[in-house]
């Protein structure tokens, strides 16, 4: 298992567990007053019982807030395990140069305007962490708002989030980017009954980053769900590996990306001084690594919560069955579905049965109105109805949309034990304001998860299905190289010809589109009487990239002198497309067949090599129809991936029209993932536009290529 | 301007105004026990200070919660306005008909199970609908919730949502075919501080419908702004003209549709035993008349809110501007935006000049993240960023998402004001739990809105921008009939060959392929040559509706040859296809240009004529890309329409190819729409497919046709 708990070497390098659970806290800047800093880190550490040793650092006073105080953190008597300092960044070098004299174990660095502000706080920022790097000595931020840990109540941090009482222990482990999102969520999370084990502001993390602190939930017996949310990383290939990790500690992974639209990208970038990543790569990692990507932080404590107090999803993909009192709330979350990627179940035969017990034949549908029931039969066919969903193959979870009704905690008290009792997740919904709150407090008291909102419910629901996604990922067989896959022919750096791509792509046996250079019209003409007519002409420069705008390309001749003409054209427009760079003309087979598809490969500078398909033609450009996944793959992803594709149901076949040949695109695909695994670094780009399908069974071709290289030596 | 508040005759027939605030108020089964339906209403309208006269009726008892209680209604010392029941179903009828005999204005009707319920249920809601006729008494229901009126204090419901105490009077008035739904969304929105005028349950529609209530809503001078529930409508033309009399009148219309999906729209036909109308053509509806279709009813009631209290969002399709102290929360709501159909706003140089004095050049971006303001210029600065957004023409509002921060309630009070001067919706966000609520308690006291979801503001920003459309669109000029649209030439009612639907075509004005018939094949060489080489043939029958699929059309016959060989093998297809229908061939043009677009038109059951336009050819089957409208329209919706497709790029040209001419699209469109509209319930379908786009100031022209007309005598 890799992670990235380090051993502790003694009295030098607190190991994270220490730092995220210390024995002894100075506050450098502690003050009698909770408007300041370093009064309120004292007043929350005292609020939520921290059970170590406080030593409050201030030159001028003896004592604070009843503990005795040290001029500074090299007086203390001991030296602090961790130290808290959000001192103005002029003061900030000599205080850590004193923690590290003294031997503090670690800095919570709450202090900003360093690396995230520019030049000058990047300079102080790194003279800041070559004096803890030299001591041996831990950083956590700067520019970060601390770490609550309500299983070892320490909760080391000025966030007003902390002056809610009592946050009991839980298992949601956090690791934010942003401190006070961080608070704020861990205050929402709350009002739910979420419960968190450790939360962890990162900061600009130039010392211990967000994979660190992932490493270590992965390690911690407390956590048993992970949230994150991330701006950009450190270390994206050990990212991905923690990723396949969590998944096989059984601790699932929700995560807000920021920078998924261009202007949050933007802002990422100059919020916390890190570059946020490609999100099209970021989010192929996580949907291989089986990990859950979401929009909403306030969703992803939800789905965390989820995940630990709801019984499990049982599979991907399946439907959900709202039932309650009120007609309108069931009808409109019903119609909510579709928009969020979701469905109604489809209900068993069985299922059907037990239904038709408690209400009119003609009622008998989903969603269930139990304002339908026969005449005071609502409660018991409530819970028999419950019971049948959840024993029901193609139900993923319950909802109950509640509306305000006669005895709503009494009947609220159904749903807990029927949700532990059928397994399966069910998501009650308290839509109402105030006259909720006895429900509400039903639920808590059951350490059951509630939702305020249909929308919150939706996206948790989601969620939920991706995470059981992703667990059978984890346990499908990784992707084995096909027979004749590479390896790679010598080729030249920088951009190929069509005819050196489409020879890198038959080395990985990738069908292409047989060809013969041609370099006058004689010699065009046996090279076509070879591969038969009508055949494709087309002028070759590796100067030119989009061939067909600039009358290079001509298809369909079908005889000789169609062949001939077109020749004389075509080395023309060649010579003008790119005069002195010409090489000359090729004749190809023409290739036909009943749909196409975009295939690329790229290497990302993140995450590394990367297979895209596509709409293919001039769809792909407009449609914006194209996924990504990291290479190699597996022909079952592949196959995925493609049908997941918007254009899927063209490939299929539509309206009586045969389908294609998606299998051997499928494993086209696989090939050309492989390529670029081999290629790695190498690979700048390859585009292969079109892949031609033929009817299903007979193959798909690739006709059109194009790629570049990078020097072999540069990277 | 058309409503239907009917004039009171004295003693019968009472006005919706006196129903939903009547002087005195019978309690059918009234009870001192809250638990009972009757024992709730009395405590209601006491605890909620109704100031009319309550009459309990209870066989039983001389005086129920210190009130004279009397056996009948008929024994009551006054004819009641209005009487609610709950009894059941048994014996509604009587008490209905003891009502009547009373002079009762109207019953409202809670007691269920009756036309949603079956063909029994149904003949009891006729047999009590025809005892309140013939005494001219009104009913509301049955199947209802009843009705709150927290202007005159008259709320008349057992709904438990008024359990919570103080209904402030507000505007917004609301109309629900779920009446539990209602009480939800009450108490739901009085937690954000929004205040309501009336809300009426309307149940099973016996009497007194929707559009009803609707009408008196637009003349209500206490309600501002209307929120919709809908299940199905009883009158869909009279519901369209009160959408236009509210955008005349200023109030705002936001509603939720039950049916938009397929689950949601079989349970909204069982729910209320209304029928779910087909909702496209309610949507298209709906956008032409500038209401404001939603798909979360919470989210329909915070957007009503945000439309009265707020200022006007000043124009459609302006940005969102960003702003907070957390850098975390920002991105991740400017990230949600284009997921929601919004964008980040784009600043004004001027507005670049003011964020430059607060922060370092290089973070002077949208979304703005006031930790990158220079050191204590925080408050300063963030009052001037949102001066400078107000003023900036591209903001539509500013948005303000808290994070957990020292002096939350302080720094909250600054906002309201600043809206204010501005006069642009400022969206506040609260995400945090309960050590928020003293910064939503600011804004409660402010009289002014907050949002605890990202999701939920999100969703108020796209309505509130929808609603401007809406009011904009209210401004623009009725569609006028261009030159030579019409009359429409006699023509059989059935299926049309495609011949006859051209004629249609273009007796509108609108552009047809030239056409010759021809019975042999010298006919087709002679027309051909009239027309010019290449032609198009193909076999007609009015039998055959594909004629692609059955091999009856040959394009690009480029020669006499070819039309030859192509008119002996298209012959005996239509032979073999349309045994004893064949109708002979024709020889067509063969247009050609640089895009096609599929164009329809229908008469909708509900709302009657309708156009669409969508992708042409195989995309409009697979993409789903389509748009509707009611028919007539403008030459400028007729523009947006097309523009609104997701084919649009392709349309106006990409990768350097010329764009088309969707001018003349767009003209075809209007014509076809008044063709619709003049064939009313004769037309049954007519599609274009393909309207062939030539480059742009080229015109179109359409290649096929296919049409079906009703008997003109059957509707």
């Amino acid at each position: 298992m890799e992670t990235g708990v380090e051993e502790a070497i003694p009295g030098r390098s607190l190991p994270i567990a220490r730092i995220v659970a210390p024995r002894s806290v100075a506050v450098v800047g502690a003050s009698e007053d909770v408007g300041k800093f370093g009064g309120r880190v004292i007043h929350y550490l005292q609020k939520h019982g921290f059970p170590g040793r406080i030593l409050p650092i201030n030159p001028n006073r003896a004592t604070i807030r009843g503990l005795p105080a040290y001029p500074r953190v090299s007086a203390a008597p001991e030296p602090a395990d961790v130290a808290i300092l959000a001192v103005p960044a002029a003061s900030l070098e000599a205080q850590v140069a004193d923690c590290a004299a003294a031997g503090v174990g670690a800095c919570i660095v709450i202090t900003g305007k360093l690396a995230e502000a520019g030049l000058e706080g990047a300079a102080l920022q790194d003279r800041v962490l070559g004096i803890a790097r030299a001591a041996g000595m831990r950083l956590v931020g700067p520019n970060c708002l601390g770490i609550f840990n309500p299983v070892d109540r320490a909760m080391l941090s000025s966030s007003l989030a902390l002056e809610e009482d009592g946050y009991a222990p839980g298992g949601i482990g956090l690791v934010s980017q942003s401190g006070a999102l961080m608070g704020t969520l861990l205050s929402f999370g709350r009002h739910h009954g979420a419960r968190f084990s450790r939360c962890i502001s990162v900061g600009n993390q130039a010392d211990l980053a967000l994979e660190d602190f992932l490493a270590f939930l992965l390690e911690d017996a407390a956590t048993r769900a992970i949230g994150l949310y991330i701006e950009g990383l450190r270390d994206p290939a050990r990212f991905r590996g923690l990723l396949r990790t969590a998944r096989q500690a059984g601790k699932p992974v929700f995560i807000v990306k920021a920078g998924r639209s261009e202007a949050g990208a933007q802002a990422a970038r100059s919020h916390t001084a890190s570059l946020a990543g490609a999100f099209p790569a970021f989010e192929a990692v996580c949907r291989d690594a089986g990990a859950v990507l979401m929009e909403d932080p306030q969703a992803m404590v939800l789905a965390c919560d989820a995940a630990i107090r709801l019984p499990r999803w049982p599979a991907a993909e399946l439907g959900l069955a709202p039932i309650a009192s009120s007609g309108g709330s069931t009808v409109t979350f019903a119609d909510m579905l579709p928009g969020a990627g979701l469905r109604v179940a489809r209900m068993s035969t069985a299922t059907r049965a037990v239904l038709g017990r408690w209400m009119p034949e003609s009622h008998v549908a989903l969603p269930v109105d139990t304002g339908s029931f026969h005449e005071g039969t609502s409660g018991d066919g409530l819970s028999a109805c419950i019971r049948a969903f959840m024993a029901d193959p193609d139900v993923g979870a319950v909802v109950v949309p509640m509306t305000t009704q006669p005895d709503m905690a009494g009947r609220t008290a159904l749903f807990p034990p029927l949700a532990r009792e059928g397994g399966k997740p069910l998501l009650y919904l308290m839509t109402a304001g105030a006259v909720g709150d006895a429900s509400r407090a039903v639920m808590r008291a059951a350490d059951f998860p509630f939702f305020d909102r249909m929308s919150d419910a939706l996206a948790v629901a989601r969620a939920l299905d991706a995470e059981a996604a992703g667990r059978l990922r984890a346990a499908a067989p990784p992707p084995a190289r096909p027979d004749g896959a590479g390896p790679a022919p010598a080729l030249p750096p920088g951009a190929l010809t069509e005819g050196e791509a489409k020879r890198l792509l038959a080395a990985y046996g990738i069908p292409v589109t047989r060809e013969r250079a041609a370099a006058t019209v004689e010699e065009a003409i046996i090279a076509a009487r070879a591969i038969g007519f009508p055949v494709v002409l087309k002028g070759v420069s590796r100067a030119v990239v989009h061939k067909s705008d600039l009358g290079l390309v001509r298809l369909k001749l079908r005889d000789e002198a169609a062949l001939a003409a077109a020749f004389t054209e075509v080395a023309a427009a060649l010579e003008a497309a790119a005069p002195g760079q010409a090489e000359g003309c090729v004749v190809q087979e023409m290739a036909r067949g009943e749909a196409e598809l975009f295939l690329g490969a790229t290497h990302d500078p993140q995450f590394g090599p990367m297979v895209l398909a596509g709409a293919g033609g001039v769809l792909v450009e407009f449609l914006h129809d194209v996924r990504m996944a990291p290479a190699p793959l597996s022909a079952a992803d592949a196959r995925a991936l493609i049908e997941g594709l918007r254009v899927a149901p063209v490939l299929r076949g539509l309206r009586g029209r045969p389908g294609s040949d998606v299998e051997a695109a499928a494993e086209a695909l696989v090939r050309l993932s492989w390529l670029a695994a081999d290629l790695g670094p190498r690979l700048v780009e390859l585009d292969v536009n079109p892949l031609i399908l033929r009817a299903a069974g007979q193959g798909a071709i690739v006709v059109d290529a194009r790629a570049t290289l990078t020097e072999e030596t540069t990277r």
